[in-house]
């Protein structure tokens, strides 16, 4: 099968990391196919950020929809413009937040959330509240790290992550979703150092996407995600006419 | 004071008429400065049209900002990227939803909204639940009335509007919302017609504005509405930079 | 237009403090009618208080129904027998409560309420859920101090208040709800010493009870709020038999 | 033990009525005090009038408190007044609706509430909501049967009452509590017509109040229900000041 | 009236000693039948605990029902099987935890409950909710005492104990629940102790039991608590097959 | 990797039907360990065969942590004994209800679950709360279809099953949960005949599984799920004293 994963920020950078880390998860007859957004901020970092990468957002999901992809990853942890791309997609399409609650549901009784920047904690929590989670979350933790600090974690930064971590699990925390994409890279040494499962998005998105797959489940595009009416379009988004 | 009312759709006539329906109620001393946003979907009635929309209504809002305006007015009932136009903002952001449910809570026990496509029915049930107004809202109807249809209602779709707004009556209803900005010249003939209170968000958040402004009430800068940080966007976004 | 501002205690300096308050707010042609219960106890601070102040507050409520004013304000910040005042009334009837919550929810994503009595607290926090901003409140703040020494407020209690805010603050949020009628005065000088928006509900009834009289928006007298049947009463409420 | 039985309307043959069903159910050595309102509305059937009701339902509580009852119930579905009795009181108060409901939710997974007044459904929905068993409840059924009509049940509105009965029955409620203190003596009939429990709340009050007395626990009077302070009342409620 | 006081542990001791308690605040025409579960756990503090003690507790209801009791009382805090019971059982059932929480929203605004294992919190959280009151509950303790170590309550774990009910206090409890049948006899001295009403819940559980007699109030027996189907029950479990 | 399919009933024909269903989705080295319950009902339709069911269903999980499996699957849509079975186990434990669930969530706006039992409506919707899923679902729905007459599915079973799909997406079901692991088979024929997503959640539960094992996600065994305390257990569960 080929999974679309698309980094809606424009920093090709994270998208080549996050590539790597689905690649490595993937069964052998999973095809991953890259995608970052071409306009746009270069990282999602508040609902600005998230208004401003929307449209490009969607352009990549029609461009890989026209590819025949099987499924569709948002590799951003807000799960932005979820719904509208389900709107123009045919395939299912995953957030990484609501893909990481539901494994992190699955293995634990309450699971908390350690994102970056302390602005997104409230994104965090009506996400849980949007997908039903929230009584199954115990907290969410951020401590102002600028999401791309995390490609180069300076032990200053590290420090604050792991008191998160830590503050978490005080708290009841029986597991622990990480609440970024970049974070992926980190899951494995936090797991080894607070010996509680460390949850990222990106590769539970792409385990969901497999099993869809396997099981034949097709997007419902009846009701709320049927694809929306043509309509006239103008300015730099004259291109979504004649879709 | 000077209010921005900001169309997000790219529909110019929309824009004129609701701006007529906003200066019969402002104060004598308001300035009512419409915008129409200068790229994107002709109107907003799927999440799909809500995304593309978001970057150019923010790029009014900007606009409007450096203009020195007392207060801005989204006057499209999704109340589309109100949250990032917050965060853009140094004035308060008004959206014309959560204007006409407050009017609505403040008049009745129970109040409808009767709106234009069904689509747009989980989109208004998702605003009721995140202003707090679920519980006062006696059902959301709506009978597939194109939005732009309501600029030149036919009999057909004009039955279609009259038979929600009864089975809303029915139902309990003690006041009805009207559903879409382009519903505002409507409001006088259906309350006329089914005798009891019927509420156009524009209207009402011309008069929230004018009393913030009255009341010297800022917009709250501190926290999540702060001021997001400046970043490096890219491609069709990059005016953003220097912001 | 002509709104009735009805302090449903019976102590008639702390009416007169709101008038002025009032009238600084309001338009040119507004004419605040204040009233005061002839009847029940000095401050509104308890369910006991409240109930023994229902009848008065409806006497009040009907005496201004009779002059035919076009909106009533109930002034204390319990919103007390708000329900009854509908039913009575046939113009809007707001809660001083109601008008704050809403204003404070128009400029910021969470408020604070910092009031009198620790036993208001519970009170406040009704009104919240009844009202539907529970979500929207980030804590609700008292320090026993007693509504009528709000009138000369000295340093011990002026040192609880300020505590009280700051510690809002600190918790999270970007505005403050002032909960008590009687707190008017010190609305401005809290806005200056922790430079965040500080919200007193009787200015923003002003201006709501304007609004609605400016869009030509009527009381819901359908339903819930109808007028209650005529009906036999004895005793020192006989008086209302005939209304 | 002695316990008041409180009918805070003016209706004296309405308390007579309902001191026979509960002297029905009382131990031997349990004395019903009844009590009726000596001011106010003859029925209630409003907010207006559990507003006016207020005062006259605290006098007979302190009445009753100072000849040393070991309980209180209000006997009037609404349960008015509640809080502000228990703060007056030193004995438990129990209101007739909340008893009901706990015994329903005893013998039933889902219980329907069949009431007088439509205009009553919204008061019995909020009762439910703040004591917790809105998740319990199928249903509350209304038709307009005037409270003072049910002591002399004519067929027509014998008519409305089975009817909606038999639609709670189908709806899928497992058990009936009968919405009005003036239901109590139809309790029987019903029971033997619908064959499924059928629930007064007056005989439930008066098990409570008895099982209270027995098991020695006493009202919390720290926190919310503690003795309000002393304070200056006016007018017709200056006997108030010394209690 | 017989009513069953059934142990689902296989802790005889506790069984007598909770049997004590029972009779202490029976009526004298109360007949209380003491059962204990014949197979499974000697104490419930797990689920795997609740779950293994599931058949043994029916079967002790099985046999009640065939000897004609008109109460059951499953006297385990966490209300085991307790749906389960009333399926199988004709005359009503009654959990002491249910039993304890309806006593305690009566006589309080705010009660707590003071439990023995902290992995049981969350139970009694879940029970909170189920029945409905979670909002007037102000916080659930535990501090991991051993169900069996309150029979012989060392100094250690009356200390924890102590700690527990102060804390709970200073929270803003006005009432204590305690969540173990294996404390009531502690109810009175902590009473003592504390100065607020401590609420077991075997004793709440008899006197609600008799009042349901007292009232001829029977079980529900349609609908979600009609009985099961009878079918085909194998191995240790085929006593079952002609029920 | 090993899963162990658990079919918590005794009906060892239902347990040969779900392991096929199971295999024919499984990856090609993962192995499905089919268990059956030793002892109890031959099916599992109400809280009183779920409750005799319970001990059973954790001597096959014991059985199969003894083999060390990686993942254990409950194979009945009640999810019974959930939570004790993953205080026993030390790999997951998956609920099919709760993966079916999950998997809906993610290619729908709005699912129904359509099963069997009108009886077992509240089990699937107090499921759906627990889990958080209340939100995202449309309705459930029942004909009283006898769990093991879907073995041999006559005409007259098959037209009440496709009127209850037909009804659910009449209310507006994108997606269709079927409510019992014996529905597994018609799975592809409803999806046929409905055109909309049919999701069995025995194959769900096998594809979660693998992606746990693949993400090397472990159970959380720190809080709510560690390992209950041994202790003794005696009569016939006495085997379970030193595990």
């Amino acid at each position: 099968m080929r999974i679309q994963l698309l980094n809606p920020n424009t920093c090709a950078a994270m998208t080549e990391q996050m590539t790597l880390v689905a690649r490595d998860v993937a069964l052998s007859d999973t095809q991953i196919i890259a995608s970052t957004a071409q306009h746009g901020p270069v990282s999602i970092e508040s609902a600005r950020d998230e208004a401003i990468a929307g449209a490009a957002l969607l352009d990549e999901i029609q461009w890989a929809k026209e590819q025949g992809v099987d499924a569709h990853i948002i590799a951003c942890f807000g799960d932005p413009s979820l719904s509208a791309a389900r709107e123009v997609a045919d395939a299912p399409v995953i957030g990484i937040a609501q893909a990481a609650f539901h494994f992190a549901s699955l293995i634990s009784y309450r699971f908390a959330v350690v994102t970056t920047m302390r602005r997104t904690i409230a994104t965090a929590q009506e996400l849980l509240s949007r997908y039903g989670f929230s009584q199954q979350c115990s907290g969410v933790y951020a401590s102002d790290i600028p999401v791309l600090a995390l490609e180069d974690l300076s032990s200053h930064y590290q420090q604050l992550l792991f008191s998160d971590c830590q503050k978490a699990i005080d708290d009841g925390a029986e597991a622990i979703v990480l609440g970024c994409a970049g974070m992926a890279t980190l899951c494995q040494s936090l797991q080894d150092k607070f010996q509680i499962p460390v949850i990222d998005g990106v590769v539970c998105a792409v385990k969901l996407a497999e099993s869809l797959n396997a099981l034949q489940l097709k997007a419902a595009k009846r009701g709320q995600y049927a694809a929306a009416y043509p309509k006239l379009f103008t300015g730099r988004y004259q291109h979504w006419c004649d879709r």
